[in-house]
């Protein structure tokens, strides 16, 4: 397997899309040496935004991450899936209030658009009729013995638009651990209701058509000057493939070194380059 | 759509598969007039058993419901997936100990092949390493929360068998609410883990196969003279057909007397005969 | 349920997407009074686009049927899923030669962005190693019981993008029959192969967003302002929901109108509106 | 990975249930040094079975295999998904005329059970309405193009059973070569169709039951004493695994010695004993 160098590769690009978890940072904060790979964009002119499947977060707080570790980078650098979900409740989702599965906090997205909001451990028999739809934004923020039931009784009584707002199956909580994201409980939810839910986040190439017309208002490029850079073959590498634009496998995240090789012959999901890390 | 009377039909056969839930009782105990089909079965000399996806009580427990109801039920006259698992465990775990989702109560089955037991909230760094086998029992006894994350982390780490001992992804708890069933936990479960898990229940064959054997011994029939009584086209007659014993679908549990037609036709799932209860 | 004129609610909008097939025309030809409905649009200064899943045909082509019948259409209001594909082609595929599944002709497709083409006929282990994708076209041009295992083993042993340019299963033949389409015989490919493929075509959202750019080039519309009809809630309303865009169902195509309100319930998948035709 | 010698684990056990091609034979033939491990088998009054999934070839057929090679093997102890497929029809199908996709000798299966039997190249209109069944039997016989798509037509317009005899997705031709089988055009139709097929083959564990019983006919012996010998983990092993009997996987056929390990820890199926071959 022959190894690219990031700072070579990358220089024959004008924008770059870093997936964040796994790319950028780890369970132990920012990788080591990042600080020289930004320079080296911005010293190269080189515009970078991150797409995260996240919608437990605003851009503003997943931002703020990378300036508490040095790296300074405005929220309008950010992409997530919750603004990908939060376009569709705009346009799709008039009247009601909307459920939710998450923390106060990730609600925000929904209330964003103006709807209402209500957590799922808050609807009851009263209330029901009145919910126009239901978003799952975060793991965390409701009891899942009890909601989990929740969501599956309201879902069979009112048939409403169902969003998931990260598609990810899990994350990791540290070196050796992960936990269950939002995106499984949907999965989970979506085969026991035989219901079609509406998901949003990589690898649906939906959230790079998002980052292209945004990076279009500031700096107008062609699909053939951007680089997507991932961790993950068939989340990251597929959608970016998809899309139209180039991509950088790098080992750092979800990809062992040892197994890259044969998960790219397996899976079939080809990236451009391979690169130990974004580093170098 | 043609409806048969069960007392006239079921007296072509010998013995009777019942599944029990939505067929002999429902949420509000007992169905009405189940006393005179019981009769009607004692009368002709027609045998019968319960035939159940249930792995949190034992074949002694589910009978008492029957008893209390005034149905004269004894325990081996039912055949649970809790048994069906049991056996699995009997022939492939010789060692270490089993951890389980579920109560301390379905445990039993797992202690009754002589195996040790340790509830995954128990589970830790320190005894992993003696996890020999992970059985799914019941979707009581545990913190969703926290041990769903335990058991994706402790599969993660040990290539050990799981064991979904009741493939059911939900369960009626009210005339109008259902709950999440350990099946469809384990159906999650085995989508992120990406491992193949062993099912034990209907419409798995094997279950018909244990019940076949079971009753030979007391009472030598052949397939021809046993009839599978159901009320899930998908669990209980999908699997007595592939098993190759006649079917009777009921209306009194989750098929809807105004659905039947068009879910058979939909399925592709052909009952011999359609009653609208098991009663007359 | 409530039933909607289409000439009514299609007055709100500056731009109609038709889905073709079952919509505007179907296995007799265009559908009786379309030409009214065409009057309408054009009186009401409403632009109408063509979003087709079909790598068979060029636009010009898919165009030309139309004309036939009597309604202009320029090819430059036709989006197939073609189109999308080779968009893919174009950014993603820079040297080799690609082989087809398909008639010749629908190979323009790809001879269009400049690569050279083979039938997967004329595949042999001699010029294996000069293909650096496979393009699933059209059902016709090849030899199935021949070509498929070809195909197969093409994959087995070259790992390249594979490419389905058209999403469906099965196209009308008649009234009363179907045929398997270019994508049914992707599906099983892909389940056999266990690689991922790159599929094209509607419910992805990524042809809605190649019809939404192709219309700002010439009218600057909002997301608002479009409206899609199609016939087939899992394609055509699954994916403009999705996109963002209002949508209607039309009863003349893959949705019988007496299982149209039982589909909505079962799928999840809900309308804006629904017409007993686009005409009237 | 600690590898076992074959004939030092077989000297357990009073009976082997042998997976076929992949482990007795190969493209070339017998697998060299198989009467060694016959001869050692015999010595040791150790009984041994075929199990095949395979529906073209009557047992007989089989087993002539065997004979022309050397090995005597009388029918009697070959066990064939067919079998068990005919077993579904003497029991279910009581009516009418069985159409098969497969060559004509393969149609024999359903012949031996009294049912008439047409090809599905003969099906047309008029006797349509007399097919009780279709069993896929043989991906020979047929041609694909024309008779694939009467088979949807058949069963968009007839609700009957549907019997894979066989569910194998390829079997292989030459050294790096493979063919698509039944099984793999049976879960295609069975995505188009959306209706809920009957499968007959490892790794459902219908087929050791039914050669279980067989055994015990002549033979009365444990679970505990089986073993059963494969190539493939998820279809030899899984499947002997969760009936509860003993399994080796051996590295002659579809699993490659230097992926065995990484695919054991991938699938999370774990044979007993891992053997380069049955030889030695």
């Amino acid at each position: 397997m022959k190894l690219d160098s990031f700072n070579e590769i990358v220089s024959k690009y004008k924008v770059v899309f870093f997936d964040s978890y796994g790319v950028l940072k780890n369970h132990q904060g920012l990788i080591p040496g990042i600080h020289d790979t930004i320079d080296h964009l911005r010293q190269h002119h080189i515009d970078f935004y991150l797409l995260t499947n996240d919608a437990s977060r605003s851009p503003a707080e997943l931002a703020q991450v990378y300036i508490d570790g040095g790296v300074y980078i405005t929220p309008d650098k950010v992409i997530s899936s919750g603004m990908i979900a939060l376009e569709y409740l705009r346009y799709k989702v008039s009247w009601g209030t909307v459920a939710y599965l998450g923390t106060q906090k990730s609600s925000h997205y929904v209330a964003q658009v103006g709807l209402k909001t209500i957590s799922i451990s808050d609807v009851n028999d009263d209330n029901m009729n009145q919910i126009s739809a239901l978003v799952l934004l975060d793991d965390e923020g409701f009891d899942w013995n009890v909601d989990i039931n929740k969501a599956i009784n309201l879902l069979r009584k009112r048939n409403i638009p169902v969003v998931v707002a990260n598609t990810d199956f899990t994350y990791p909580v540290s070196k050796n651990d992960v936990a269950l994201a939002i995106g499984g409980i949907g999965e989970m939810l979506e085969r026991i209701i035989r219901k079609r839910f509406i998901h949003f986040g990589k690898p649906d190439t939906q959230m790079f058509h998002f980052a292209f017309d945004h990076v279009q208002k500031t700096n107008p490029v062609s699909k053939n000057d951007i680089l997507m850079v991932g961790d993950t073959l068939n989340i990251d590498i597929l959608g970016a493939n998809k899309f139209g634009i180039d991509t950088a496998l790098v080992l750092t995240g979800n990809t062992q070194p040892n197994r890259a090789e044969i998960l790219i012959e397996t899976m079939g999901i080809v990236p451009d380059y391979i690169c130990e890390s974004v580093v170098g």
